[in-house]
Parts: C-alpha cells; sequence; structure tokens
C-alpha cells in the first residue's frame, strides 16, 4: 500500500468519457489498496477559450484577473471528476488550490510555490477518501488567486507528492514514456523503464517535451520519484529518480535535439575579463536565453565571442548584437539561424571516456561538420546544420545501441 | 458622494456586449463621484449548462461538489468585467465569496450567510478601486465552497451593503422597478417609485417575481435601502425602505396575486386544541408549504379545518390529509384545485378601515364569489376561482385607482 499523487493532463480529461476512464483508473488504483491524490488540469481546449473570451474585454487583460478566470477550468474537472467517482462508489472530495492551502509568491501568471499545508490532505486521505485537487492554481500570500504557468499542473502534482512525502507522483499524459530519442525521428526509439533526473533534465530541456522542466526540478529538488505514464494505453512508464534506485546504468540513456537554434559571432573583441558581461546584458535585458556560450582567444589581445539563442529571437539578439560591435569596436556580427543542436545524455558517460570521441567519430563518418561543441559531466552537445539534424540524431542512436536494452553493468 | 452596491443579474451579464454595458454603467457611477462595490450572477444559461454536464457524471450530485462547480460561473463573470473596466480605465478588482471572506453554514446549495468582512472591500474602496464580487457563492466555516441557492446573488449584494453599510444597495434586473400588479394583467400598472420591505415582503411573496424574498427580508432586518432598476432602460426604478423615509403614504401600494394555488379542507374533525398540529404535521413533514389557514368551529364539538398549498403539491397532500382523516375520524377531505389568490398590499390600510370593505364590494360587484379570506395589518387576501383572476386584479387596481400617482398625504 503507497501513496500516490496522479496527475491527469487537458488531453486526458479533455471530454465526459476522457474524465469517466480517468475516474476508472483512479478507482482501479483505489481499489489496489493504495491512497490516491489526483492532481487535475482544464479540460484541453478551456484555457485556448477563456482566453478568447477574455480578449472581447481586454487586448491585455492583467495577469491578476486572467488568473481568476483560467482557475475556473481546473475548478471545474475537479468536481466533474468527484460527481465521476461518487458514481462509481468511490469516496472522493474535490479541493482548489487555495482549500488545500498551496500557497505562492504574487507573481500572476507563474507563480513560485511557497509552500503547501498538508493537514487538510492529510485528513481526507486518513478517512479513506480520493482528494481531486485543482493542479496550476495557488493563493499568494496576500490571498490572490496565482497560476503556475505552463506545466503549471505537473508542478503542483510535484509539490504535492513532495510535500505529502508520497511515494511516486505519477504523471499521467498522452505519451507512454520517455524514448531515447523521438521516435518521429528515430523509429527504433525505445521507450526508458527509468531515467535520473539529471539526465531527465537535459533531455527535457533540449527538446523531448514529455515533462515541464520545472517539475523535474522540483522532484529532483525534494527527491520525488515521478513516474511518466499514458492516459490511454497500459504500461509501466518510465520512472524519473535518484540514479541509486537504478538496477541498470547504461552509458547513454538517450539522444535529445532541438531544432531551432540559431548562432550569433561577435568577432575580433578585446579580450578583457568585462566584455563577456558587456556582450551578454543587452540580451539579457531584452529576455532573450541564451544557451551554448564560447569564447575563443586569438593571442593578439582579441577574442571571438560565440553564443547559441531560440531561432525566433535571431533578428532581436543580432540587433542588439550590432550596437555592441559598434561600442566595443569589434569586427564583425556573424550568424547562423539554419542550426540545430544534437546531445548525448547519460550519467554512465563520465567515467567512460570515449563517448566524445565515438559521438565526433560518427558524425564524421557520416560528413556532418560541427560548428560548436559544449560537454558536461552527463551531456555532449554539438551544433549541425539544420539539414543534418534528423540524419545525426539516427547515426548517433545506432552508435550508440539505444534500440536495445542495456545489459546489466555493475 | 455615496457608497453603492450594484447586483447585476444573469440576463444583465448574459452576453459579451452585455457585460460591456455594465461595465460603462458603473463606469458613469463611478464618474458621478460615488464608490462602487459591484456583485455579479453567472452569465445567464452557464448554470444550467453546468447542471447539464454534472448531469453526464452523476444522476445525483451531490451538494457539495454543485457548488465547486457552480460557482465558477461567478468567477468567470467578475473576471470578465473587471477585464472590461480596465479596459475603460476604470481601477477595478475582482474578488470571489470566499476573498471578501463571506462566511456561510455549511449547507451547500442553500447556505446562510453568518457574516461579511469588510476589510479588504474597504481597503480597495479607499484606493479608489471598483470592487468586483461573485455573488451567489461562500465558505463554510470548515472551508466548503458554498452557495446560497436561487436569488443567492441579490442575497449577496444585501449582505455586502448591509456590512459596508452602504448607501443604497440597488438591484439591476430586467425589470425597472416594481408595479402596482403584472402589467401583463393590468397594462395600467404603475411603476411605484418607493414601497416599504413590508409591502415588498407582501408583493414578493405573492407572486411579483421582482426580487427574492430572502434578501428583502434581509435588506429590511439591516435596514439596507434597496433599489429595484432595469439593466437595460434608464430610468429610477423602486426604493424599497422603511415608512419613515416615505414622502407620500398611499392607502394601497398593489395587487398581489399568486395563481397556482389550492385548496383543502378536513370537515368534521374533533374541536381540540391539539388537532391543527395532528392535522398540519404529517404536510409539513413532506416538505409541503402550507399558507392561508382557516379553522372554522361548527358549535357541535366539531370544526372545519381548511388550508392552502402550491398547485403541485395539492395531490400529495390530499394523500396525507385522507390518512389523517381517517386517524381522526373525520367527515371528509375537499379539496379545490382551480383557486387563485388576491391581495390588496399597502401600509397604509391598517388607519383605512374602509379597504376590506371596498374590495369585497369590488369583487361582489363583478360576481366573483370569495371561497376564503385572510387579513394581515398591511395585507387582505382571498381566494377566488382561478377563471376571475385577471377580472379581480383589473376591478381592484380600478377601484384603488392604482394607476394614477396618489396624492400627498399627512
Amino acid at each position: 500500500m503507497a501513496l500516490l499523487v496522479q496527475k491527469y493532463g487537458g488531453t486526458s480529461v479533455g471530454n465526459v468519457e476522457r474524465i469517466k476512464a480517468v475516474a476508472e483508473k483512479v478507482k482501479a488504483t483505489k481499489e489496489a489498496g493504495h491512497d490516491v491524490v489526483v492532481v487535475l488540469s482544464a479540460m484541453s481546449g478551456e484555457t485556448n477559450r477563456l482566453i478568447a473570451l477574455a480578449k472581447e474585454f481586454n487586448a491585455t487583460p492583467t495577469a491578476r484577473e486572467m488568473d481568476v478566470l483560467l482557475t475556473t477550468g481546473e475548478q471545474t474537472t475537479i468536481a466533474l471528476l468527484s460527481m465521476a467517482l461518487h458514481n462509481l462508489g468511490v469516496d472522493a472530495v474535490s479541493m482548489t488550490g487555495d482549500q488545500i492551502r498551496l500557497k505562492t509568491d504574487s507573481n500572476h501568471a507563474k507563480a513560485r510555490i511557497l509552500n503547501v499545508e498538508t493537514e487538510n490532505l492529510q485528513k481526507h486521505i486518513k478517512e479513506g477518501r480520493v482528494v481531486v485537487v485543482a493542479g496550476f492554481q495557488g493563493r499568494s500570500e496576500d490571498n490572490n488567486i496565482t497560476t503556475l504557468g505552463r506545466g503549471g499542473s505537473d508542478t503542483s502534482a510535484v509539490a504535492i507528492a513532495a510535500a505529502l512525502k508520497a511515494d511516486e507522483c505519477q504523471i499521467y499524459t498522452d505519451v507512454d514514456g520517455v524514448y531515447t530519442t523521438d521516435p518521429r525521428v528515430e523509429p527504433n526509439a525505445r521507450r526508458l523503464d527509468s531515467i535520473t533526473f539529471e539526465e531527465m533534465l537535459e533531455m527535457a530541456s533540449l527538446g523531448a517535451k514529455v515533462l515541464q522542466i520545472r517539475s523535474v526540478e522540483f522532484a529532483g529538488k525534494y527527491n520525488v520519484p515521478l513516474r511518466v505514464l499514458s492516459s490511454f494505453k497500459d504500461g509501466g512508464g518510465t520512472l524519473i529518480s535518484y540514479e541509486e534506485n537504478k538496477m541498470e546504468s547504461p552509458v547513454i540513456s538517450g539522444i535529445a535535439f532541438n531544432r531551432d537554434e540559431a548562432r550569433l559571432t561577435l568577432s575580433g573583441v578585446p579580450d578583457q575579463p568585462t566584455v563577456a558581461a558587456q556582450i551578454l546584458s543587452p540580451i539579457g535585458a531584452a529576455n532573450i536565453d541564451v544557451d551554448m556560450i564560447v569564447q575563443n582567444t586569438l593571442g593578439d589581445g582579441k577574442t571571438d565571442f560565440t553564443f547559441t539563442v531560440h531561432r525566433d529571437d535571431y533578428d532581436q539578439a543580432t540587433k542588439l548584437l550590432n550596437v555592441v560591435c559598434e561600442k566595443l569596436q569589434a569586427n564583425s556580427v556573424q550568424g547562423n539561424n539554419e542550426i540545430a543542436k544534437v546531445s548525448v545524455v547519460g550519467v554512465g558517460m563520465w567515467n567512460h571516456p570515449g563517448v566524445a570521441q565515438k559521438m565526433f567519430e560518427t558524425l564524421g563518418a557520416e560528413g556532418i561538420n560541427m560548428h560548436q561543441i559544449a560537454t558536461s559531466e552527463i551531456k555532449i552537445s554539438v551544433l549541425v546544420d539544420s539539414k543534418y539534424l534528423e540524419l545525426a540524431v539516427r547515426a548517433l542512436h545506432k552508435a550508440f545501441e539505444l534500440e536495445t536494452e542495456p545489459t546489466q553493468e555493475k
């Protein structure tokens, strides 16, 4: 008998039949002897409907009032699922973000969770009830209704699981787990039974859009075992936890990638300690995320400074960099918005020094040129021309034998 | 400069254009120098939509979860009106029933208000903001979401006005005030500029469906001047207050009526003190409201006991009375479900003894037989055959000269 937090996303509660199917799943979990807290999103489409409605009144509605409006979506689904559970003879009670005292800061539309009180939750659980909680929402300390932003329901679920010290936080979604790479690119991609938080963070941030990165960080921080499962298909999904819990430890867990990269280089800037900050501060001020950064000293008191941004930010970043170029009397700004990033990810690689070599050889054998390389303890990323992305992913997936189950290592 | 609480019902916020029109009205009130608290219902149709949705999951959803579901309706409208007000440059903030700390008892679907905290409201008002409050909803002391039942938004508005000691509680609806009688029956019916709480209670309970009787009682209890106005038509509406505030005091304010009456008589019951209770207790236990009661002693140790019920309860009441008849060894049960009640209402009548006489003469002159008569200090009601209802209303309206403004009396 375990305490499980199950989160069902918008497509999982997208219509009457699906909500009834969730009720059946919850009932089955309860009958298997587990305590269950369910966290729900709004029905898919509902959030967009409400946003469109708001726009009829105000082109730029305040974030505070948008939060008041949008939180009705989850409040609706928790009531409906509770009714469906009652109909199946399951004792259940709905609770809003406020009712579980999910306290956040005051950043409307992207609030951060400060605290979850468990007293009310524990009371209902102890009395044998399924508690059906509205995800995505909370209350600020000044008693305003807040929302947690994109993927907020995942974050709610993890926060509740952490506060309750739940045995597992199960994220039901429309994919059945985390794969070695995107199956649309490599049909031989294999579902992973388990993966570490660190690997998942690298996979998620690099474009494997299964879980919101924020909820993975949160789960890692509070050591909440996280499981990704399909709402529509049976199966064990993928368990995300710390390495210690893994029975097997393959060198490489997967190949992640990001199509939408752009690269900018400011060449011939004075090689001084403050120069990186001078280049990046206007970029940061414009709210543009910077990813891979390389500074290459030329030995003549000059340096080339290169970084990547999301392709959507390319034009704006170029403009800002031209201003910097003039100010610093650098040589020129060069850019390329036709590039993609490919990464091999795996906690096993740190004690297998041959990984980088194998990666570079594999890409070289396919005639794929690497524009830039970045490494961390559990990841090696390279930039390649966009047109080579799929080829690179497939070649690396094969080279690291990801299509077959790894053999157990000690 | 006054503090006004304005309540807009479901049809007043029934679509985008109407909500925008409410925003304009609120803006105009604010610009006239008044402080405004707005209380809103859900968009008309929304409550029915949600009830139908609930029924897809459970034929008999619990009242607790229905309350969670239905309160999303008002939460939606308060966000939308706030956005519309912002768009007009009016500083506004939405608040749910919980956020204004509207505390109720735990009777889901028909909760009673215990208390409204004004601290938050006062703070926003003082800072020049329009506060847009969700009507119909509150929180129980054990932190469950509750609703106030039918007409609950009117009650919310009055409770808030009472707590804030507002100068006036204005109920915007789809009629432009209280009339001397139903204009559909008597086209010469005249809108009253003012009426007392007591008269309004008699008018409302007798079928002039302008305001929920509960909100009128509440307003009377806390002496909150109540004004009924049209959302769609300009005009001063009808002010409901205590007699002291009235400049004029006509003898009769209006002719109220109720079509859906039924009358039951248990004849030949023993004339004992406990007999009324023995007859009425099974009726009360079946949740059937009893209205006019007459007990007529025959002088032979027997009595006839007569009362009226709503026509919908006639069959059930007849069944229950047959059981009582046998138990008490009474003669028989007689009934008539083709009757209607007509009442003349007016605080002025208590010192004008001719009112009853004029009423009976008027009906007699039209050949209308009265089955039963009941009087109070401000009302005389008679039962007539249903077919005579409209004729009786028109004849009385004319006899008491209600089509013309009363002359001032001292």
